[in-house]
């Protein structure tokens, strides 16, 4: 059975000492966000997550859901009793604004909860998960009367919502969808059509499942800029709020999939289902990039919580498994037939990677949410709208650097175990299939490339990386003045002139060519991304300086982080030249090869 | 349902275009390989494994092996006829020595058509693949009557042969095995202890399995010093060839595991069996190497042939989907709604690399392959122990580097599939599961690693790794010398320079702290393959370019050598310093973090 600790001191460290969101307080949210109360939500959200989710995650894989012929879809043994008790508790309430039944606590006190629960079991989260981001839509583009009647259960999640776009024939090119929406004399619209791949799209722990689904009111234009986003409830809510009749939507079928057994991906079945219009029509694609933005960092997310709870296996094993003797005589133990794991350097190579790439991510995801905040509820119109733009430019990054990452430590962390980690029972292939699917869904990894590339770099005349270039730049400027603890200005500064030497290349020869762009998009964002956590081992070193120097605090705590970063800085930031490379070397290999020729 | 085709035509090109075989015809089993029988040889093999192993892929992940409570284990539905078809036609004995029935023909051959089997299907490959390993470390190491006794009826198929090392305390560390041999009247050994992770243990394809199994005679050392080698037959054999008494020894349980679900993977518990010495006492680990060797061989392979049928499949796909529109206007298919995925310079790039990896892997396995022959049958003395210095130098890098590759080309085939890739109908993510366990068994890759840097590299104060040197050099230099077609001679020219750089580094530090070797043996390894693959594709342009100045055979098919061979050389090779940088960051990050901090 898998082990799980939730990082609590981890995410302390980054929330305090390296973002110090305690200046923040003046900001709506964080007053409440007390040190005393942010350590107590952590401490009781890892308890749950690692008491009650942890062990359901083998027997959501095992068991699976089910559908029965009725369309109804039953959860794995024992994930309604503690979604009860995850709603009990408020969990859902956390971040969501006030006036609608929420805490109202700033979003990066969700994320750095958000990470435990998906350690502890993604399948369960995936449940709920898309439910806030259901919500942000709703909150934006929605009326009040629609926000009135649905936002509230959202929020306790009574309710839970799902995101509706893709169809067979139509994935990442949503310009060619064919649900359609015909508007009955009552405002509301009728809905039909097919949507795939609609994770938690039916499902028993929830009272009602708000769908929001794209679809084209008859008439529009039959491409990307037809499409309308609609709110299409399971059950329709009566005036009094209770719940009515049932809708015309049902589960044709659950797919079969390489991982994530524990949560439905449905095939949804619109039969002339009641819908309303979410903001204008023809404006859907917008209304549904407000929750996907939310989706993408939350993939990044699920990304680093399965290369964390895959790591901290890993360790466990090494430390307890004797194989082999250390390769100087000092070192091995004595009395010892063979020594444990640790004492090979490659095996320390796979676990110090994966845990140099899962706090670099926490950090990243942390600071990412941090911007959210910023750019919702900071007073300064400048911090606004440079929170936007960074928040912007590293959505795609954070999302498919840390799932690439994210999965990489999984396969690592399934290494260590050698033969063991490939049977089941030691639970670490579950976390490799888990990990796989986020690097494709909400986007996949080459699309989020595309986005970086081709409109978040260029949006605004480069506003966005110009200012990501300077902070990461002033922050190098800072650390080498203060000495540079643990080297990594000095390896992060080559780092950051190849990111913007390969910004300026793309910019020429992207423009005069834009299969430059395409062929070089990947490895740009992997030198984004490579960059982006060494600026966050940058912040990292820093932080740990500093509590090293005021003498108090857990000093081991703060020399790891400053030998992690020292491993990051010597062995990773490295490879950002051979990454500018490949940028560099252009589209012509790439398409030059004939169709026929595949 | 997954497509495959064999590559025939790219086989034969390796054979005959790259390696000129026909060069050896002096050599015993050679002769007999003329260009129309090796090319009748690939195609038939070809033609099987496409329409008859290939479709039974699928079936084996989903119905797996099933042990029934008496120990017996039946195979996957339709496996028993496929193999008594495969025996039938005489495939187990194609490269066996005629002397026991074998047709003797190069194992170059064996090995190009071995890649065909295993990706049709590697559960059904792996219950006879260790069968002819078996058989080479009897031939080796056996006595005669021992050899009469068991490798005829191996070689035909009749009966099949498994490698029993791991124990459940010890896989890597067979110094620990526990596993004992008492001495019976007669010349035989009772056989005591149980053997984990035993493929194709138990099963009904073949009348009799053939067990070689390590243990250590009562009194003998208890580390790696006194394992020796014993063969326990599943059926005891009766002096005139017939089939007598079970043998004390069973299949305890079936694994349950992330791939491979096709073949059992067994507990094995023996019960005072009964087991015939393999050559000296204490002397079985070198004859379990001889096996070992040829096993890690056949891993490799593996991992290039999972990589080979999910690019397939992946380009077919990319041909077929239609999603978004090319980024030039001029690209775009008029009147088309979308135009297919090859148009995405992402995609390509996904699809490019998997095909270089590809490429080059079936290349250098081949090429490795080639070099067995030479080191058994060259009558030149020099010729010979060349052969098997370069196959024991790359032998953990065909492992270790084509199962990386191949893994990674799996996973990037089942991307281009987007969501789909992740649905269990479309056969993309079993290849992901079972080309994963390549990476891991017969010595994980970081086991290879080791075995590279720690055991290959001073051989003979490096005799090995300078002739490698050596051919590689001549090679670059008589590309440049013929005006460097595809350019790959330029780029390889400085990624040999720094695997030289490293090795030397890895000579001078790795004495002064092994450490330091152990912590750059991965990135090592890395380059080493890198540069081979590199040094095939050098190859590989020379020969393609010598066809199209021939002026006869198919253009197009040789221009697209070319061209991978120039994606190869601008994208691939220009990692090497990298790779070289982390060699040269040495072990200090890597060891200093206290066990306690993991």
């Amino acid at each position: 059975m898998p082990i799980y600790t939730a990082p609590v001191k981890d995410s302390l460290f980054i929330l305090n000492d390296v973002l110090d969101i305690g200046r923040y307080s003046n900001l709506p949210g964080f007053a409440n966000a007390s040190p005393d109360v942010i350590e107590a939500i952590l401490g009781e959200m890892g308890k749950f997550s690692a008491e009650v989710l942890a062990p359901l995650n083998r027997v959501g894989d095992e068991h699976g859901c089910k559908r029965a012929d009725d369309g109804s879809v039953t959860a794995p043994p024992g994930f309604k009793q503690a979604y009860d008790q995850f709603c009990a508790a408020g969990w859902p309430t956390l971040t969501s604004p006030e006036e609608f039944g929420g805490q109202g606590l700033p979003h990066v006190i969700g994320t750095a909860i958000g990470e435990y629960v998906l350690s502890a079991n993604q399948a369960f989260e995936m449940f709920q998960g898309l439910t806030a981001g259901a919500i942000a839509s709703l909150l934006v583009k929605a009326n009040d009367e629609l926000k009135q009647i649905y936002v509230p259960n959202m929020v306790s999640g009574k309710w839970t919502g799902t995101m509706n776009l893709t169809e067979p024939h139509c994935g990442t090119d949503l310009g060619l969808l064919k649900t359609k929406a015909e508007p009955n004399p009552d405002g509301s619209y009728a809905i039909t059509g097919t949507k795939i791949f609609i994770s938690s799209g039916e499902h028993d722990l929830s009272d009602n499942i708000i769908h929001l689904v794209l679809a084209k009111i008859a008439g529009a234009p039959d491409n990307v800029k037809g499409i309308s986003l609609f709110v299409v409830p399971k059950f329709l809510v009566n005036d009094d709020g209770s719940l009515g009749a049932r809708n015309t939507l049902s589960c044709g079928a659950l797919e079969k999939k390489m991982g994530i057994h524990g949560n439905p991906t449905c095939v949804m079945n619109y039969d002339g289902a009641t819908g309303w219009l979410v903001g204008e029509p023809e404006k859907g694609l917008a209304a549904m990039f407000i929750m996907m933005n939310a989706a993408r960092l939350g993939v990044g997310l699920q990304g680093l919580a399965q290369g964390e709870v895959a790591y901290q296996n890993a360790a466990a094993y090494a430390k307890d498994r004797r194989q082999g003797r250390a390769l100087k005589p000092e070192d091995r133990e004595d009395g010892a037939k063979a020594d444990n794991l640790l004492v090979h350097p490659d095996v320390r190579r796979m676990l110090l990677e994966a845990r140099a790439w899962n706090e670099a991510a926490r950090a990243l995801a942390l600071w990412g949410s941090l911007q959210v905040d910023l750019s919702h509820s900071s007073p300064d119109e400048h911090e606004r709208e440079l929170a936007d733009d960074l928040l912007g430019l590293l959505t795609p990054v954070i999302k498919s650097y840390l799932t690439d990452k994210g999965f990489a430590a999984a396969v690592s962390a399934q290494q260590v175990f050698g033969g063991h980690g490939y049977i089941r029972e030691h639970g670490m292939e579950q976390f490799v299939r888990d990990a796989r699917i986020t690097q494709i869904y909400e986007g996949t990894n080459g699309v989020q490339a595309m986005d970086l590339v081709g409109r978040k770099l260029p949006k605004d005349n480069g506003r966005a990386v110009r200012a990501f270039f300077d902070l990461v730049g002033k922050d190098i400027a800072e650390a080498k003045a203060a000495g540079d603890p643990a080297g990594v200005a000095a390896a992060l500064e080559p780092a950051l002139a190849d990111l913007q030497a390969a910004t300026m290349w793309l910019a020429q020869n992207g423009m005069a060519d834009p299969y430059n762009a395409g062929a070089g998009a990947y490895s740009y964002q992997d030198l984004m991304g490579l960059t982006a956590f060494g600026w966050m081992w940058l912040k990292m070193a820093a932080a740990a300086r500093r509590g090293l120097d005021s003498g108090s605090g857990d000093k081991s705590f703060y020399q790891t982080k400053l030998d992690l970063a020292d491993f990051y800085a010597k062995r990773e930031l490295s490879g950002s030249n051979a990454l500018r490379k490949k940028v560099e070397a252009g589209a012509e290999t790439v398409m030059r090869v004939p169709e026929e020729a595949f």
